[in-house]
């Protein structure tokens, strides 16, 4: 591999400089995202579409010296695979047409074949991997049991998740049955990811952090851990790392370094020196630039990702990102800021 | 005063057993509310009416033991007596005809006058206090100067505060000119309340925690720390405390503990045993069930009440609440349970 950076980072490794990627790097912030998805139709549909799914994915790389590619796709393939009906209203984000209410439509829900059912997604990586030729590592995803369940049961979106949450505390059984159908969904399709050539993955928990505490522990982080307990670890004589994001998950950060991952995703409220100091060196740290960053001037983002590093200091185990996914209304200039600013300031940290 | 548990468990002295009250108490939830708000016209009506404003303060108090009466009013007067055109238009929320949009906007803003521009609030105080006539104690409140520049910014609730970070990092010079200015305002509106009679006061910083951690500390906990140590202290020979509230702060505990607060309000997302042992007997905590578990079973409903005294244990300086508002749609009689749970359990864990 030409560019290794992000897997030696992740294993804790030396490295010239920090490594840098960005949550949703291809998305619509770039023109040539936009055009590419008008050629689409609409998003599903470019998700669905492997050669276009391919093109998005690459086109930030092509543009910043970014050092990781990461699959193009949503995190709701599975519910829409499971028949749930995914569609995209403009302005309003993922909705579903069928909805989880009960017991039964837990029960009722089928088991998917990833092999059939997201041939789509498998098909991307690979086509990714063969036109990435080495360059960078691709990484592939998918959204967390809970975050899935949420989505299944608001139907959508939710100000405060209060369905998902009555059916977590009415119905918990039900809730865990359809947990443990998720999470076995989840272990295939990213293990069939793995087969097809990603060589990291990453589970956004994007909801976890709207429990209490122990509701994250039982509803959230456990099928997470299960799922990372039955990865393929190894490819391609390779280990194959595994990133876990929990928004707003700051206050629960040795609970989730504990879960044999090996890199935690940090949003950008907690200070990415005082999460290196609760968890040492036990895994690799991935943040954590508050996103609305973006929207200051090149030399306020400049400021903030010299802050970051100097908070993180010298010491191995750092993947440079945002906090959480790049907005649409960005600049794409101040990017190249970001990726040039994490690159030029990073090298007095690191001794390779 | 008949019922003063309330003011002492947020000193920190023995109580028979753990005071409650509820943010948003006076609210949609109760059908008494829902007739006198169509009664004022509309939302903003009934808060500049100190007669419908006294009757809805009162309205849970007559159907639930709570311990305390809060003051109804919106969090968003002091920026409309400002002159920036405050509205609610139907499900969206607060919204602002004039912006704060730059550093020439923030100084064309007037000094406002308490005892002129929010004499409706002062007068709904006086009346609620006689109205109560001992019975509880009565809190005043205030947005925090950060919340309430978020809305003048933004315009409105934000998806993710673009605009009000952007303003943040790009002209963080007129972002303290205007926090000084809101500041200065919230100290005397707060004082005029506490003149008027409220016997506590509650600072809500509703959008602090979308924040980093060192901008939370420069632009939002700083102006709390000057009003508080600004804020007339003793009443009536009765200390008046002052509660923070950051939701989404759970990060930053120990931090908003050292402000000069009585007490810090934890949102749900925190272990309020785990808070407990983090910050020892500094200050009361407040809090913190999970609002949503309202809309699950009475059941579910006592089981959570009496998880959360076991978590803080045999200790003083607890007061009871939700870790936010109520929502709308919750059932009245569930609310009654919660209350009941409350009283019933905690007695165990007192000793008066």
């Amino acid at each position: 591999m030409k560019n290794d950076r992000f897997l030696r980072a992740l294993a804790g490794q030396d490295v010239d400089v920090t490594p840098v990627w960005m949550m949703r790097q291809a998305g619509r912030y770039l023109p040539e995202y936009r055009n590419t998805r008008k050629q689409a139709g609409d998003f599903l549909s470019l998700c669905k579409n492997p050669e276009l799914a391919c093109e998005v994915t690459l086109q930030p790389l092509r543009r910043y010296a970014f050092d990781a590619a990461i699959l193009f796709s949503d995190i709701l393939t599975i519910p829409d695979a499971m028949g749930q009906g995914l569609y995209f209203s403009e302005g309003e984000g993922p909705k579903f047409k069928k909805l989880i209410r009960s017991g039964q439509d837990v029960d009722e829900l089928p088991d998917i074949n990833i092999a059939d059912d997201l041939a789509y997604v498998t098909d991307a990586v690979a086509l990714i991997r063969r036109e990435l030729n080495g360059s960078v590592p691709l990484i592939g995803f998918s959204g967390s049991p809970w975050t899935l369940a949420t989505y299944m049961i608001e139907g959508g979106s939710s100000r405060d998740f209060s369905l998902a949450k009555q059916f977590l505390y009415d119905s918990p059984e039900a809730m865990h049955r359809l947990l443990s159908k998720l999470a076995k969904a989840v272990t295939d399709y990213l293990n069939a990811q793995i087969e097809a050539g990603a060589q990291a993955v990453q589970i956004f928990d994007t909801w976890g952090g709207i429990l209490t505490s122990s509701a994250y522990v039982e509803f959230s982080l456990t099928y997470m851990k299960e799922i990372v307990a039955r990865l393929i670890r190894e490819s391609e004589s390779r280990k194959i790392p595994v990133i876990l994001f929990t928004k707003n998950g700051g206050q629960w950060l040795e609970t989730i370094a504990n879960s044999g991952c090996d890199a935690v995703g940090l949003d950008w409220t907690i200070d990415i020196g005082q999460a290196r100091q609760r968890i040492g060196r036990k895994v690799a740290l991935q943040g954590n630039m508050d996103p609305a960053i973006l929207y200051a001037s090149p030399d306020v983002i400049r400021r903030e990702v010299a802050s970051i590093l100097e908070s993180f200091g010298r010491a191995n185990g750092h993947v440079f990102n945002l906090g959480h996914g790049i907005t649409p209304q960005v600049n794409p200039d101040h990017v190249s800021v970001f990726v040039e600013a994490v690159h030029e300031f990073s090298g007095l940290y690191h001794s390779l």
